[in-house]
């Protein structure tokens, strides 16, 4: 018997005894978006992406409940808005944001109900006692590895399989957190793709990883990118990035078919925020909002099928906890109950259009510590409502964004009065007014501001009452009277 | 013998092992001012905060770093400003913020110079990591306790006995820190002072504290209060609730005297911010950034005599460190090398105009969460430089200060199109632009704005220049290019 041989017969029954359990596995993209054949984007490669749509069910109208990376990541993790578990913004080096350190999160919740949590690759939220896992390898545990551990898919397949090899000692059903790090841009004020990094020979090898390149002239430009040769050359970047995530979420779900998981794992497949171009990431936007969204259980009936359903970020705790039949804890958090405000989608992930629910929320602080302008968002039926708090604020603009080759064009035309070949002046873009209202439908690119329109009187009132609701069931800090008037 | 007998001799040889050493002993007023006899204050009554100031070096021109509690205290405890150790804003409740964790602060240092640390009372910094005390009885040790902790001045008069009673078993020289909680307004939203807890009867009895009362028609008002019947009833009562900080200064300053200890400890007097009227507190107009300050030295050879030297409170622990004769270690924080920009005021102790310093500098960022307001200032002679980063927005009021009956009265006489009887009105105040720059010596009240004057155009650049140098020797995140521009 060969090595290899033994080792996969000691792998498989290492495995096997994961097989009884319900597994959790959430596979998170840094910054990805809608480019992916499901998705019906038809230039770019996405066969493992679209492999495991074609098992989920796939959301068509999913949000973030904060388009911002820590903040996201908080809000899927505790089920929380980032205003109500404390994560205000990003919470690595200066910014230094951090949940309270009474919240409940679902590893901390999934490991009291006797899982085996694991996470593997970018973690960015804080603190450890509130974030614990039994299994970590990410930027806290070896910061010079972060950049490995997030994006060589190779190392990432490697981390999964240790993780499933301790299933021989531990009967635990367990919950594996993956955090890719693609297609984040490369850098705070770089601001290129990753796409060179582990390409082969001087930019390193990721065995697994076979680049794909594109042709700029192929890319899909969203409506909110100016199409430029230079922002298609970013794009075409962004896509190469992306064929690293794509490849890596189709290894790490062969290691759970290997070790014949399938049949018992949930699998949640969900971006923390949107694209990292303008109007999108930091934004809440449709392009900053709206997220990919999978949830695959090997118990739905239905496959592949696109649900129409309104869902949010704060839905995936309960989601997670309706299949692992754990209840959520009562507690408090300075003095007032925590109440979740999102429901689980196990119960409609089968049918196309089984939600009654028309309305899903957001929020913003802070992305970087010095870039404060807190939103509240409602998006109701065909309507969105951005409550833009300190709406004479020039909107900020986040490091990596700015160095980014597509935001500098935009700037340099902008600067020479050029024209921008934009769907808004850089104006309407910096100066956004307290409230924004948009009809979806007509106009989907938001560009039309209704807020002060005769006619939305009072469509306009009574979705600032259910959003002012919302503010008050989450215990908002800035549903404060005195401040901002 | 008698029990109280034994007692007091156990006590003196107890204290007599910390006679060697050199002690150090903060003394921390909250919200505190000038209202006191050595600072030119008739009508108020402070007699041990005067025999203090008579034994110390009293400073006419010392500045907070900052005017906001947690980042005023940890810029004491650490000497480096509110944004350069990371507490950019209140530490309790949504609020949240924190230092960084690799941030070395004062008790830290002392302990590792093998010194025994205390703290009584106030603390309102975090995390834990950064700021431990050995001896410790604070809102962190007790919640339900913390205005025991930090205004039963029988209490923390005990309580230093306790701690000065550890001396018998331990050789190590002592730092304590007391952080009195008055004469801070009673809470958040309240507003009115605390003037009343402790008196007596259903208000519980304070047994060392004897309240002083005063006629409101004879209070000194400043001028940045409106001067109406309800402000001059708001500062009697901050008058009597300073009767009992000065009591408690008294008290603790007897119990060093008693121990035999006044000939081998450093004392500072000093308050955290302004006190809590318009344009004090959280401002960093003279009313916000000018607090009392005294250091005793057992080694000075003046008493009483007021320096005029420009000081701030980032001084403090290079003063300490002077003092007991300790180095600051060498290290980073988020990347960049940490400097002190404090100096020690040791050597100045003595003379009367004795440094050739021109200038101070302070910074603000938030207050509350919800009171994003950031600042840079530069007090160079008789100049001073307000840089309001975001300074299109609103100026937010702290909740205590809304609430308070001066406040109200303001806004209420606003919003009757009453006149304000005030220097500035309301909007002036309210809507502050970028740059305020104000001679100091014409106009100390700081109500004409010089920065937009092409007189002093070459000063405003200059001060500029200074200011940024400043900011970059202090690693500040809000140096940033692309944002609020």
């Amino acid at each position: 018997m060969s090595s290899f041989t033994l080792f996969l017969l000691l792998f498989l029954a290492a495995a096997r005894a994961c097989q009884n359990g319900k597994n959790i596995l959430f596979l998170i993209a840094d910054d990805g978006g809608f480019e992916a054949g499901v998705y019906n984007n038809t230039a770019i490669q996405s066969p493992n992406i679209d492999a495991l749509g074609q098992m989920s069910t796939i959301f068509d109208h999913a949000y973030t409940s904060v388009s911002s990376c820590s903040p996201s990541r908080s809000a899927i993790l505790t089920g929380l808005p980032t205003h109500q578990n404390g994560m205000y913004g990003l919470e690595h080096s200066v910014h230094h944001f951090q949940s309270f350190e009474g919240v409940h999160s679902l590893p901390m919740i999934l490991h009291s109900a006797h899982y085996r949590t694991g996470i593997i690759g970018k973690k960015h939220v804080a603190p450890m006692d509130v974030y614990p896992f039994d299994y970590s390898k990410t930027e806290f545990d070896d910061p010079g590895m972060s950049r490995q551990f997030g994006r060589n898919i190779t190392l990432i397949k490697e981390l999964t399989q240790e993780f499933l090899s301790q299933c021989k000692n531990d009967s635990r059903p367990i919950f594996l957190y993956i955090g890719f790090r693609d297609p984040h841009r490369c850098g705070g004020s770089v601001g290129e793709f990753c796409e060179i990094w582990g390409s082969g020979g001087e930019h390193g090898d990721i065995p697994d990883w076979k680049p794909l390149h594109y042709d700029p002239e192929k890319v899909k430009v969203p409506f909110n990118v100016p199409d430029t040769p230079i922002a298609r050359q970013d794009l075409a970047n962004q896509y190469t990035s992306i064929s690293r995530l794509d490849q890596g979420i189709g290894l790490v779900v062969k290691e759970f078919e290997t070790a014949g998981l399938l049949n018992n794992t949930l699998i949640v497949y969900f971006s923390d925020n949107g694209i990292p171009f303008p109007a999108a990431k930091t934004n809440l936007y449709e392009p900053g909002m709206g997220e990919p969204m999978f949830v695959y259980s090997p118990e739905a009936k239905n496959r592949g099928h696109h649900s129409q359903a309104l869902v949010s970020s704060v839905d995936l705790l309960p989601t997670a906890l309706d299949w692992a039949g754990v209840h959520y804890p009562s507690y408090s958090l300075n003095g007032k109950h925590v109440n979740l405000t999102g429901m689980s989608l196990l119960p409609i992930l089968d049918e196309k259009n089984p939600s009654d629910r028309d309305t899903v929320f957001a929020s913003h602080q802070c992305h970087e510590v010095t870039m404060y302008y807190p939103m509240r968002v409602i998006h109701q039926k065909n309507y969105k409502l951005i409550y833009n708090i300190a709406g004479n604020l020039t909107y900020p603009i986040a490091g990596d964004l700015y160095g980014s080759p597509s935001n500098q064009k935009l700037l340099n035309r902008m600067k020479s009065s050029q024209s921008l070949n934009w769907y808004k002046t850089y104006n309407q873009y910096s100066y956004r007014g307290q409230w924004e209202l948009f009809n979806l439908e007509d106009d989907p690119q938001e560009a039309h501001n209704l807020a002060n329109s005769p006619d939305h009187a009072d469509l306009l009132q009574s979705m600032q009452a259910v959003l002012k609701k919302w503010q008050e069931e989450t215990n908002d800090p800035w549903l404060v009277k005195y401040t901002h008037e």
